[in-house]
């Protein structure tokens, strides 16, 4: 048994009570000293655990840092997406981890935080500034018996989860860029990297990497980031609690991802559709040398773009560099 | 320089005739004793090599064994796939090599071949015997700039470059079986495992691995392969000589290759559908739970199987165990 992780459970069971020591030992299966031990270490790492020898133990502020006990604590037991997290202080790509994590065999649902990553990776082998603390860094392993050219569903649903998980915590609306960025006024503060491994015909696993930008200040954007990028501190006006934003992300993620599997993706299409600014404007999409010019109309059931072109056809496009047209 | 490539090259160049040794040495740039110490070794390898003091060296016959400078000696110098051979005794699985190459940057084009692999993958995860120096299994690096769903047009140009390499070197006529195997008289006796890493909607890299059963004889093939396995060797009556079909079958892969990458699919297409047993019969695909039964029709422009069903709907086939129904 992960204590920590029970204690946790526990303490965030009575919604701000009491929880009695001896209680918890006896649930535990262990003595009232290793109970003690234990909350002792919870303090350590920052939680500010009140202990009372009548009334047993409260729990008053938990700390910004990302603990997995403490995020696996927050989430309901069925959930597929985070049955399994592990932190780590800094790695190069949590997409890398997770990759040779599904090489080992491991099960779908596999999460991996990283506080910082040194080489995270964006689309198209781009570079992602991943700052020690200030975001939210994770990628998670999913093994969908799909084929691969229906992954874009994947991204398609995984923007609905994150605006929902970002909208129930900070109150923030944010637009959707197709295919894969969030913006809060035209400004990119989350974006969705799904990477995967198959054969011609059905999927090995997939990698799906999330990076949030949660707490970062103007100055903390350098060069040209500085013109494009934003973050949920700078929109709201104060720090954002990031173990619970990503405690509400994985838990909107298992949701939609449950939807997905149960023919249920063309309900997420219609949110995706009502949260994007893209649809419906004159968009430019450049995808290696070839330069498109059209309507952004809809998505198509695989969730790829549909394009109305210049020339009046609609082009399916999976993929690619979008810019918005001045209007 | 490689000097046993550059000797076996020299040597094959004349068609049987003598190379000066001093021509040799002149062309290499080493002593004329540097030159004899490398034909010895080539000798201990198992070459044998003429020599006369007038007329120079002689190359008579070579072994049967795989050796990465051999091969290339013999492969054109602009090729893409082979421009970077690596032979190894045993290994686990020739597309885990690959892959891992890939992961490190290698450019592609490489090729890993083993003699024998303790853990050969077929399609959908399935083992592929692979017992030592009877057949030729080897994966080849790609890097196409094309979307996931365009990689099934790979596995249709390996299978019409191998059907074409094994004409060349044993005049046996083989048939494609779809998607991925080539049988004589009903027994497989190759077959072609396709995976990918890509992003939504780019690949990164192709592993295309292949299995080909050469000197098999009938007791080599164990149980219930015994009923449904052939190898070249049992349908031509004598043994085949291995290096000579793996640089045929890397010859034709370079061709069909650079075919595809300029838009000549369709050509392709033909040559695999005028050697496909499976067109224009019924079949029944198993793909997961589903069972689907229908006519087999055509191959659709991404290289996808094309299957009337009884119903009279025409869907499009990517994977799932074809078997065909009796007539």
């Amino acid at each position: 048994m992960n204590l920590d992780l029970e204690i946790l459970k526990a303490l965030r069971a009575p919604d701000g009570g009491w929880v009695s020591g001896s209680d918890l030992s006896r649930a535990l299966g262990v003595t009232r000293a290793a109970v003690w031990g234990r909350i002792e270490d919870l303090r350590s790492m920052g939680y500010e655990i009140e202990a009372s020898p009548h009334q047993g133990y409260r729990l008053i502020a938990t700390p910004d840092a990302l603990h997995a006990d403490d995020l696996m604590a927050r989430l309901p037991g069925d959930r597929v997406i985070g049955r399994d997290i592990r932190v780590f202080k800094e790695t190069a790509s949590t997409n890398d981890m997770v990759e040779k994590l599904a090489r080992d065999g491991a099960a779908e649902g596999a999460v991996v935080f990283a506080e910082s990553q040194t080489r995270g990776r964006g689309r198209l082998g781009r570079s992602w500034s991943s700052p020690a603390g200030q975001g939210l860094w994770f990628s998670v392993l999913l093994r969908p018996a799909w084929r691969p050219q229906e992954i874009t569903r994947l991204t398609v649903a995984a923007a609905t989860a994150l605006r929902r998980a970002i909208r129930s915590v900070t109150r923030i609306e944010t637009e959707i860029k197709w295919p894969n960025d969030l913006l809060i006024q035209g400004r990119k503060v989350a974006g969705i990297l799904t990477e995967l491994s198959a054969e011609t015909d059905r999927v090995r696993y997939v990698v799906l990497g999330v990076g949030i930008d949660v707490n970062q200040t103007a100055s903390d954007f350098p060069g040209e980031l500085s013109k494009v990028a934003g973050s949920l501190r700078l929109a709201l006006g104060q720090r954002v609690d990031r173990p619970a934003l990503a405690t509400a992300v994985l838990r909107e993620l298992d949701r939609d991802y449950a939807r997905v599997c149960h023919g249920q993706f063309q309900a997420i299409a219609e949110e995706w559709e009502s949260g994007c600014s893209t649809l419906g404007r004159t968009v430019q999409i450049r995808i290696g040398d070839r330069r498109l010019v059209g309507r952004a109309e809809s998505l198509d059931p695989d969730g790829a773009l549909l394009l109305r072109t210049q020339h009046g056809h609609l082009e399916c496009i999976t993929g690619g560099d979008l810019t918005l047209e001045k209007q």
